[in-house]
């Protein structure tokens, strides 16, 4: 049988993962790719640091150039993190004619003009099925099976820490103690702002959007929202009303072009995404020929996502991944297929909390700075004062208005002398 | 820009949705494929009906022989159903050179040992992605993008007229209601046999475990039972239980190898299997890399279909086709991987409903046989009679024991003095 021999630059939690697939069920990966996987180098950082897998001898190197200047490895897995040395290393390996495979959505989101570019320069290819929603394969899913259809609506839940901190504060912890279960567990690293912030989600959905609208859009220009200021009571609220939150990453072509947004949105409970718990990822997919479809899987974890890895690997190494890159546009030089939507224009409904003084007429207040703003309420909740003097939390859902009109409501209404705090405001969707 | 000329066969409902994708939507195919698919003929029986799409002239034909002996047609979608002459047309369609695409699932799981091996001494290729689960993208997911694992279940909603008629019992209607309603909304044919007695769903689950499997399923031997049979009582039971009834197409691997059938089985309220509603289908995946992934969709109808059929011309006219189809090994003469195992051995929890006399000591004697079968109860449903000496319904949920013994026990407790009617009895799954 043929060998392609191939290489892994690191060999954290991902690259353990891609190896042990690699060298435990080397006959599987040889029925499909009806050639062997031979893993000729892996590279580290720290040759005496303790592995997730076990390496025949030989195989273990802290000398980058040993993968790139060896010119009998042709596919290579880069699965370091963050931006340098990753891009410098990618760049390199392309150059030494060396196709790659990663799951960096990080440096793709930052640098994928660059990376990919390069790639098709030099007649390369880049997959990196593994960068977006772990073990769903949804770049192939998009990318090729749907190619027969105009995707026009994409929403995503492509946190796993998210919605996993989510999911407990839904169940009653605050914000801080799941956070901690999330790190106790390994759903959030030491640092989890990247994840927590909409960072993470905002590069994964600027992939999908070059993927699925030819947009051409940079991951810092998508506005977003983290759930790192969601207060417990938001979450009890919601529920209260039938609904969950979770962190919506959002790509909808509307009349003037492509919303982008990541924001955490009340979803109507018993509906897919909202059902979607702890760790997971899923996508919800509207395309004009299918009509919906619903992904649902493991959004990150060492095995889900070295299965996503290895799968571009045997593409790769069978030639599959070439003829899909040559057509995909990625990050190309040709012109956007879409143009960004202005946010401000972006239509739908509102949940809004607002911590008011207990007095009459308040409702009236904020009603009118509504009306003022065209937007029509859809329902209110408000409890009994449980001690007099305390601001009681007035809960409103709207009827559909846009951002603009919605931003501006809260802001009159944030200057009432009535009103405590700014209001809290949140996508609501059916 | 190149051109790969293509041909259909059949413009019925799906060949005039692929006619129409291909003709309305050229940029975006061309975009997709790296060249245009030149739509050069339509074969059709009867060339005076009207179709549901608009031709340019010269390409309508009643002669099949227009597209077979083209040299210029390097891709045909064959889109007739049944078995002959779609059968026939398949073969010369590979020995005259063509690679081809299809819906035909019957087809397939009849003949497929014949086909596939015709295609792979010709050194053609068949793609059939529309042949299972409409427009959700299975083939491609579990053939290709989950090469690195290795599957260990997989559960499916396999059709989507069984799946309607189901969620009209749901909402209230009777069976043959129901079916009438399915009729007259498209989902149901004339003649709903094969869909509703399990046949249908039962052809695809052959197809899938070839593939995920590598098993040597016929579809004939797979046990099925279809929901012709379904009674609303049972289905109000299991709601009144938390239950939904949902014709379940099964592969697990087991101890003694491949456990196959198609079964009207409860599942659980609120499990996402359970709340795939209407004419949708959906796919329920375990793999030992990746773990559990769903995908849901559009289980048929003529765009989803011809989505899915578009997708596999594009693939096989970019050639990722053949690149994928030389190591599937379907229906091919290796030794099948798994061997398939004995369905009486095949364990689970089951619904039971017996109509009773309502004699005291009855339940004694049913709990006897069970108990003699070493099956275990879990928790019984009997309302008090309404009119007295009516025989009155006993619901019993048992725990996990075998197909074989459920059986057993079944015989038993028929043969009761006080049993009215076989017991009715389903898989249930939490
Ligand atoms: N973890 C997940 O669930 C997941 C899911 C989807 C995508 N990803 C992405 O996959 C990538 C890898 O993630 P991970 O979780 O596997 O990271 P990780 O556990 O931190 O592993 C990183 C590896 O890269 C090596 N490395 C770092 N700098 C290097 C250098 N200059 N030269 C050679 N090796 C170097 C490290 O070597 P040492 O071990 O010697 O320090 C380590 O083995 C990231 O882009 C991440 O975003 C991860
Ligand atoms: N409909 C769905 O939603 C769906 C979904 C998945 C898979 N499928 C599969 O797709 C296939 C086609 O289904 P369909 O619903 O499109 O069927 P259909 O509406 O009955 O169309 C069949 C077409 O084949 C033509 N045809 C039949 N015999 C022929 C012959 N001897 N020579 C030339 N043309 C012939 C018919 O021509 P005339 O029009 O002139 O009679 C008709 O255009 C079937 O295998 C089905 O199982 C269908």
């Amino acid at each position: 049988m043929e060998k392609t021999k191939v290489g892994i630059i690191g060999l954290g939690t991902v690259g353990a993962g891609v190896a042990r697939l690699l060298l435990d069920h080397g006959d599987r990966t040889a029925r499909h790719a009806g050639r062997v996987l031979w893993l000729e180098k892996a590279v580290v950082r720290d040759l005496k640091k303790a592995r997730d897998c076990e390496l025949p001898s030989g195989i273990l190197t802290d000398n980058v150039d040993d993968v790139i200047n060896n010119p009998d490895i042709e596919v290579v897995a880069q699965l370091i993190g963050g931006i340098e040395p990753a891009r410098t290393i990618m760049l390199k390996l392309l150059k030494a004619g060396k196709d790659v495979v990663t799951a960096n959505k990080a440096l793709l989101a930052e640098h994928g003009a660059e990376i990919f570019d390069a790639a098709r320069e030099l007649g390369r290819s880049v997959a990196f099925e593994a960068s977006v929603a772990g073990g769903i394969p949804i770049i192939a899913n998009i990318g090729q099976c749907l190619s027969a259809n105009q995707v026009t609506s994409l929403h995503g839940i492509l946190n796993g820490t998210s919605n996993f901190i989510l999911s407990k504060m839904q169940d009653g912890d605050d914000y801080n103690t799941a956070v901690a279960e999330a790190q106790r567990l390994g759903y959030a690293e030491a640092d989890p702002t990247m994840d927590v912030d909409g960072t993470d989600a905002a590069q994964k959905l600027s992939i999908l959007a070059h993927l699925a609208f030819g947009a051409r859009a940079q991951w810092k220009d998508i506005p977003r929202t983290g759930i790192d200021k969601l207060q417990v009571a938001d979450v009890e609220y919601a529920s209260e009303m039938g609904y969950k939150i979770k962190l919506l990453a959002v790509a909808d072509l509307v009349d003037d072009g492509l919303e982008l947004h990541v924001s955490p949105t009340l979803l109507k409970a018993g509906s897919p995404m909202a059902e979607v718990n702890g760790p997971f990822n899923a996508v919800r997919v509207d395309a004009d020929a299918v009509g919906r479809l619903m992904f649902y899987g493991p959004g990150a974890g060492q095995m889900p996502t070295a299965s996503a890895v290895v799968a571009d690997m045997i593409d790769t190494a069978v030639g599959r991944t070439k003829l899909t890159f040559q057509t995909l546009e990625l990050w190309s030089n040709r012109p956007a297929r879409v143009s960004p939507a202005d946010y401000a224009g972006a239509r739908g409904r509102f949940y809004l909390r607002v911590n008011v003084d207990d007095h009459p007429g308040v409702l009236a207040q904020i009603t009118k700075a509504l009306g003022e703003s065209g937007i029509s309420i859809a329902s209110v909740l408000q409890h009994e004062s449980t001690s007099p003097g305390e601001p009681v939390a007035l809960v409103i859902m709207t009827h559909e208005t846009t951002e603009a009109a919605a931003a501006k409501a809260c802001q009159t209404i944030a200057s009432l002398e009535s009103v405590r705090t700014a209001p809290v405001r949140m996508w609501l969707r059916d």
